[in-house]
C-alpha cells in the first residue's frame, strides 16, 4: 500500500495493547477471558487484522524536529493558546514541559497519558502529533532570548484583529485524523499544565478525513479553492531551507505563524466562476495556474492576452503572494465552520498556519505585499494572529524546550 | 472487503463524475487536457483505483424511510434545527421540502447541488445522509395533525434547558464521514431554506473517524464509557419494531428527541475507575455489565454479592434505563467539545439522539426514571431538548414530507 506516511507506522503493538487495556479491568474482577472484540480474538489467534485500522497508525514522537510541521496534516486539528501564570517560574518551566513532554510521547503511540482518567480513548493513536510552541513571554519567563522575530506581526491595514484569538505564551497543536483522539489529547495535555498556565484561545480545524482522497491531494479551503499548492515538499532540500531554523536554540526548530481569518463565503457567493478565478489566479476546477494546465505548472506571469491584458491578473492572489526567492513559506492550514449567528448562513473560514524559519524575512514581506493588493481581501478578515517559536524536538528522556531551558 | 454498510456502496460513478467536474473548468477557457491529479489520469487509463475511497462511498437516498436512522453512524453530525418565518404558509412548505430533498438527494449521490457555488466540494459524498425532521410548528404551518408525542418533553428536575439549544420547527441531520463535506452540504441546503426558514440552533458532533475502529465496535463517549450496547441492530424485525412507525402521514417515519447534554469531566475525573463502573453498571474496559465479560452479555440484575448486596447498584445507569419491554429506543448519538471558557479545562457533552416509533411511550418512562434516580446525573446536566417527526422517505420524483404536505 503506498501511503506517504512521512514518518507514520502502523502501530506494530495495537493489539496487544487493547487486549491489556481491555483485559485489564476484566481481569480485575476475576473474569477469566480478556475481551475486546474480535480485535483480541484475532490477536489471540495469531491471525493479521482484514486491514490496517487508521487508528493504529502512529507519527514517531522523538527526533530532530518535532512531529506535526512536516508530517503529512491529519484531518482534525486543534491549536490552543496557554498564557502563563503570575507565579509560573523557570523551573516551574522545566518540570511544565518535562510532564507534557512525557505524555505527549505517551498519547501520541497510542498508550495512556501517565495519570489517563480515560485509557480507553488513547488505544486509537491516528497518526496523533502534539507539536509545542513558545511565544514571546515563554521565552522571556525562560530567561532566554528569542529571535527578533518573535513578537506580534506587524499591524496590516485589512486585519480585524479580536484579542480572543491573538498572542499566547505556549502553543499546543494538536492534531490526528479522528476527532475524539484529539479531544481525549487535549484534556489530558491541559490538565498537565493546570498548575502552570491558563487557556487563553482555542481553535478547532479540520480537512478532508482521512481516506477521502488520495495521499498528496492538496487540500481546498472552504472559497472551494486549492490551497497550498506552492508548499515545499517534506523531504526535499527545499523545505528544510524554508522551514528549519539554525538558530541558537532554535537550531531544528521553525517559527509558526497562526491566523485566524473569517471567509465571507455568503458574498464570495455571489462572485461568479470567471470572478473567483481571476482573483485567485487558478483555475478552480484543478487549480491550475490561468496560464497553465496542471495544479503544479508553474505560473507564467509575463502571458499577456490577445488585446495585451496579463493572463494571471495583477490583483490575483497567487501573483500578489509571490516574492523574492527567499520569501517562501510551508503552509499547513485547516478550515473551521463555527455556529453562525443570526441571519448568517454560515461562521467559516481558515485557520492560516504556516512554518518558516525566519518569520520577519520570509513571511512578512509576503503578507505586506498582500495587505496592499490581493482581491482575496474583499471576502476574507483576519481576526486572529499569534506568531510562536517552535523548538526542535528531543530524544528519549529529553524534553522538548531543552535547548532554551537547560 | 466486508464492511456491514448497511446500504451504503461505492459510488461506480466517482470517477467519472469528478473527471467530468473538474475537466469543466478547464474546458470552459479552451484548455485540452480534463484534469484531476491521478484519479482522471487512471480513469482515463481505463484503471482501477488501489483502494477505495472512502469518499466515494454513498447512502442512497431515496426510499422507505430517510437515510441516516438504520444508517452506520458517520464519524460528523450536524444538527440544525430552523424557524419558519412568519410569511411562510402551506404552499412555501411544500416547495421548500422540494427543493431540499432536491439538492440533498444530488448531494448526497456526490453530485453537486442545483446551485452549488463550490462544486468540487461536493465530489466526495463519504456516506452523507440528510435526513429532516419536523417539530410541531411545521406541522401546524402544514395544517396537518402530528402525533400526540410531538411536543416539548416533560420537564425533567435534572434539566437546565438554554433556549439556544432547544425546540424548532425542521430538523437537519447532515451525517458524513468528511468534515468538509458536512459543511459544504449544510451551506447548500441553509441556502435553501433561506428565503422560508431561519436557523434557531445548530450543533455539531462526532464520533471515531471512519477507519479508527473496526466497523461495528460501539462508539465511547468522552466519559469514556461505551454508548450504544443494547440498541436494536438496523436490518432486524426488532429494529423495525422499536424504530419505525405506523401512523398516518408517519408510517415509514419516525420519532426523534435531540438532547444536548452537558458532561462534567473535570469532576468525573475525581471519580475512581471502580466507582465509575458502578455508576454505569458496567465495566468501562469493554462495556459488559458487573455481572458478565462481554459487552453484549445480558446484565443479570439478581446477581448479588456474597454479603447480599446486588452486583449491578439499584442506583446504576444500566439498571436504571431498562424497564417495560416496549420502552426501548434506539441511540445514535454524537459528542462535542466545545472551546472551553475560563478556567475550565473542558466543555464537552453528548449530542444525545434516538430514534424511536413513539415518543412517550417508549422514551419518556426511560428519561423519567432516570431523572428521578441515576447516579450519572451527578456529572451529566441536560441543557437543550427537542422532539421531532421524521417523516418516510420518498421515491424519485418525490419529496420528503409528501405524505403530510399533499
Amino acid at each position: 500500500m503506498a501511503r506517504p506516511d512521512h514518518g507514520a507506522r502502523t502501530a506494530r503493538s495495537g493489539s496487544t495493547r487493547r487486549q491489556f487495556l481491555l483485559g485489564g479491568a476484566v481481569a480485575g474482577v476475576g473474569a477469566a477471558a480478556a475481551v475486546g472484540g474480535d480485535t483480541a480474538l484475532r490477536a489471540a489467534a495469531g491471525e493479521t487484522p482484514p486491514e490496517p485500522l487508521n487508528g493504529d497508525r502512529t507519527v514517531p514522537f522523538h527526533g530532530t524536529h518535532q512531529a506535526g510541521v512536516a508530517t503529512d496534516a491529519q484531518a482534525h486539528g486543534l491549536f490552543v493558546a496557554l498564557d502563563l501564570l503570575d507565579g509560573t517560574d523557570r523551573a516551574d518551566l522545566v518540570r511544565m514541559m518535562r510532564i507534557l513532554t512525557d505524555d505527549a510521547a505517551r498519547l501520541t503511540q497510542g498508550e495512556p497519558a501517565l495519570a489517563d482518567s480515560e485509557p480507553e480513548l488513547a488505544v486509537a493513536p491516528a497518526r496523533l502529533t502534539v507539536t509545542f510552541g513558545f511565544g514571546p513571554g515563554f521565552v522571556e519567563r525562560a530567561q532566554g532570548r528569542g529571535p527578533d522575530w518573535l513578537r506580534p506581526l506587524p499591524a496590516f491595514g485589512i486585519d480585524r484583529l479580536d484579542p480572543q484569538f491573538c498572542a499566547g505564551d505556549l502553543l499546543l497543536q494538536i492534531a490526528a485524523d479522528d476527532p475524539l483522539t484529539v479531544a481525549h489529547a487535549a484534556r489530558m495535555l491541559l490538565k498537565d499544565t493546570r498548575s502552570f498556565a491558563a487557556v487563553r484561545w482555542s481553535q478547532q480545524g479540520f480537512r478532508r478525513a482521512h481516506g477521502t482522497e488520495r495521499p498528496g491531494t492538496t487540500m481546498r479551503n472552504l472559497f472551494g479553492q486549492v490551497d497550498g499548492t506552492s508548499n515545499p515538499v517534506p523531504g526535499t532540500a527545499d523545505f528544510d531551507r524554508v522551514v528549519w531554523s539554525d538558530a541558537g536554540w532554535l537550531f531544528g526548530g521553525t517559527g509558526m505563524v497562526v491566523r485566524r481569518i473569517g471567509m465571507d463565503l455568503d458574498t464570495w457567493d455571489r462572485l461568479d466562476r470567471g470572478g473567483r478565478e481571476q482573483s485567485v489566479g487558478r483555475y478552480l476546477g484543478n487549480g491550475a495556474p490561468l496560464t497553465g494546465r496542471e495544479e503544479h505548472d508553474e505560473p507564467d506571469f509575463e502571458a499577456t492576452t490577445a488585446i495585451g491584458f496579463p493572463v494571471i491578473p495583477e490583483f490575483s492572489h497567487v501573483r500578489r503572494a509571490r516574492g523574492e526567492p527567499h520569501e517562501r513559506i510551508f503552509r499547513r492550514s485547516y478550515n473551521y465552520d463555527d455556529r453562525p449567528v443570526g441571519a448568517a448562513i454560515s461562521r467559516s473560514g481558515l485557520i492560516f498556519v504556516s512554518f518558516q524559519a525566519d518569520v520577519d524575512r520570509q513571511f512578512v514581506p509576503v503578507q505586506r505585499r498582500l495587505d496592499r493588493l490581493d482581491l482575496l481581501n474583499e471576502w476574507t478578515i483576519p481576526v486572529g494572529s499569534a506568531v510562536f517559536a517552535v523548538p526542535p524536538g528531543c530524544a528519549e528522556g529529553g524534553f522538548v524546550g531543552e535547548t532554551l531551558l537547560t
